[in-house]
């Protein structure tokens, strides 16, 4: 019973929609909350936010970024300062009217993202060149008064990010930090979630509000979906003029700065949870399994001790395990809740293990069962973890290249959308031709590759002239 | 002329209130924002804050706690459950009655702690025994929307903290976790910023809205006022009882469980300043110090190239060092600049002594210089931020101690905090006496040590009856 209470009781390809809320509550992810789409991560979570966060950390420090912390609310009147910008998130901020009995004179955003508030500053702290570049970071929540459907992890309407907010003299820097820091976004995702991206240039429609230019890695999931993993905007003087942010010259001449801002939110987490999860629960990547072995002893008859003893000590040696020696359960329901919570391996001892010296290791991702020798446990534990870690990365990869297809027409691209794909086109890329693709087909662009085929000669496949670019579309989150 | 602006122009002992104002500007430590009460946390204070995470993290780690996130919205209905724990807080909630356009059905307050939203999910997750202890924590901003004075660190409407929240079987298993808790704490404070800290239990009138007990960190500055440093707080079962929190026990009989929360914010960082500070500007502990020290070159003649050269071999050999190589500033200017930001150790290093084969190092507490050969600048350094960390201690240790006047009736403790003192009374602990002792002196209780001295026959200090602990009291912020 308890065993049926812990399962999944629905397929990833039957509802998947079901599947990934039934993951999520059952792995001990995530519970809803009082307030309708902010949701709780529960250590099982936010252990993998907490990864997330040292990797990519330790990357921007390297780079010279330095974090700090702005407050979070936000007057209005900063807030409208740049106009696009403004439009973008004006209706979904949530705002605070009144602290403690008072109404409050200006009323206060919840900050949606923090480019107003930190260019206030940067307009105060930047005078001279020699101020240039300045790279700040924040680790901090944001808020998005969503009135769409919201989903964990995908669409809260609170969540966690860093926003990284940067200036500099030129816009060949700031646009060589764009591509540098999305390389980094790459990096997060390719070798910590084991999730295949691509990256590119997002289009006129779909760029940052207040953006010159917007790149973001975009992944392709299951259910036919895609999804933006992470982005890294190029704000060119936007801001600067609004707020004023300039600097003198080695000339001595005033020149408004050029700006980034980039960002990757807890929506990464729930894109490495539909790419890898099956039927049987979540299935986590090794580099960011907080618990990456979990050591079942099999406790019956007369050498219960002796097992437990030898589980321990397997144990011991083994970095980021865990024994599960709780009575009271059995070895079977064990097994099944860490295939539930996703644990990449499993060893398991009991009495006839001990008398041939050896353990079984089972992996999570393939349920492949092995019986190795006391002696080679830590040095199979390790090449297991790695060749995961590999192998959900192929298998992904694999998925994702099958699902783009190429297309030159309207006609073609609608069928491959109802065939739950993508597609790869060339394309004029105008808002026009791109909302009307959209009401056709319900797909939306992507992004358009930095390193793209040639689109001489090629016509756009939405039958509006001219190709410009390759981009890819698809349905998205 | 950059010197005047840099430096710092009063003293700590003539202007505290400027001279704190001006060090946290000059240090680039803060920045006002144009929310009231929202400062902004530069880099410079930011990164001794990530120290006193990754410090307080491993401990509560080791020690079982796990991270997780809980949202920054806490429904009304939900923050007015506890009755006493509203009353405490309501006055400086901020509310968001606003999403996009839409007016909220019902408003959220911005989370001023977590107890509520938090023991709303234990209510839910804890059933049996085998589901404690239970101990989460988690790292985040909250919003005290306060009308008194707003004070940068100490006291200001959004800080940054973390907070525990625990649920045990047993009270006597909540009350070890309080005073656990505390001890870490307390090595916060004496380990990393070289603050001494008086540990003990809070008044009635003191302790935690919704608590049985609060126990605290103090610590006395050099203004003559104490601090509270970071509290610990055993809930009893008054959340339990409000939030419905039951969980069956080992005879299947349903019982209520036993909590604690806890707390430590930026405001540490504050005591910190103040404490160790001169009127030079910052003075930072090693140990909490992301740059310990700064190698100057200085670049005159011919030998420029060779001096350079050496500077750079020397700051590649140490730790945590910054060359400051920046052209168009004197080796004065980058002194003074240094001293300012608190940097612990600055090493320069200049023709003479190139051909000397030394360098000199300074001490930035003391102001100390020293000549040491090239070949043991990297024991030296070790040695000398060693020596800083606990002669930082020492000297607030001394301060602290020298603060502290026992007395026993009122008119003496009266004197005393006329002197910019504390005292150490015996007390009868009612809040009656606390309140007119407040009324009559300014000073109010900060807390009884854990292991007092005698009370037997001692009178109340205040005059009304038996004492039954000695306490410290003292002005307080």
């Amino acid at each position: 019973m308890a065993k049926d209470l812990k399962g999944i009781t629905v397929t990833k390809e039957g509802d998947f929609s079901d599947w990934f809320t039934q993951i999520i509550q059952k792995a001990e992810l995530i519970d809803y909350s009082p307030v309708s789409g902010c949701y709780i991560l529960r250590p099982a979570a936010y252990s993998i936010w907490e990864k997330v966060q040292q990797f990519f950390d330790a990357l921007i420090k390297q780079d010279g970024v330095q974090n700090a912390y702005f407050p979070l609310f936000i007057p209005e009147s900063l807030l409208t300062k740049e106009k696009e910008h403004v439009e973008g998130f004006a209706p979904e901020v949530a705002w605070v009217e009144t602290g403690g009995q008072s109404k409050l004179t200006e009323r206060l955003a919840v900050r949606p993202t923090s480019e107003t508030i930190i260019n206030d500053s940067y307009a105060k702290w930047i005078r001279s060149h020699r101020d240039l570049p300045l790279r700040l970071n924040q680790w901090c929540n944001v808020v998005r008064w969503e009135f769409k459907h919201c989903t964990p992890f995908l669409r809260s309407r609170e969540f966690l990010w860093q926003e990284g907010h940067t200036a500099f003299a030129t816009q060949g820097e700031a646009m060589q930090e764009v591509h540098k820091i999305l390389d980094f976004y790459e990096k997060v995702f390719v070798e910590l979630y084991a999730v295949p991206v691509m990256k590119g240039r997002k289009s006129e429609k779909e760029k940052f509000a207040g953006a010159d230019i917007t790149t973001s890695v975009e992944t392709f999931l299951p259910n036919g979906k895609a999804i933006q993993g992470a982005t890294s905007h190029q704000l060119g003087q936007n801001f600067a003029k609004a707020f004023g942010i300039t600097f003198k010259d080695e000339n001595q001449e005033s020149q408004y700065v050029w700006q980034n801002s980039w960002g990757i939110s807890t929506r990464s987490i729930g894109v490495m949870i539909m790419m890898h999860s099956d039927d049987k629960g979540l299935v986590l990547p090794p580099r960011i399994a907080a618990t990456q072995v979990v050591v079942v002893p099999i406790l019956i008859g007369d050498k219960a001790e002796a097992v437990m003893k030898k589980a321990k000590e397997i144990q011991k040696s083994l970095p980021n395990s865990y024994l599960d020696d709780r009575e009271g359960y059995t070895p079977g329901w064990k097994f099944n809740e860490w295939e539930v919570k996703g644990i990449p391996l499993r060893i398991e001892i009991g009495p006839k293990d001990l008398e041939k010296k050896q353990v079984m290791i089972v992996r999570r991702d393939t349920g492949e069962k092995k019986a190795v020798p006391f002696a080679s446990v830590d040095s199979e534990v390790a090449s297991l973890l790695e060749t995961i870690q590999s192998d959900l990365y192929t298998k992904a990869e694999k998925f994702m290249k099958e699902s783009i297809i190429e297309v030159t027409n309207l006609e073609k691209a609608a069928a491959v959308i109802k065939e739950e794909k993508m597609f790869f086109a060339p394309w004029c890329g105008s808002p026009e031709s791109e909302e009307k693709l959209k009401e056709q087909t319900g797909a939306k662009s992507l992004n358009a590759p930095f390193e793209q085929p040639s689109v001489s000669g090629k016509r756009c496949f939405m039958g509006c002239g001219e190709a410009k670019q390759w981009f890819y579309f698809g349905k998205s989150y």
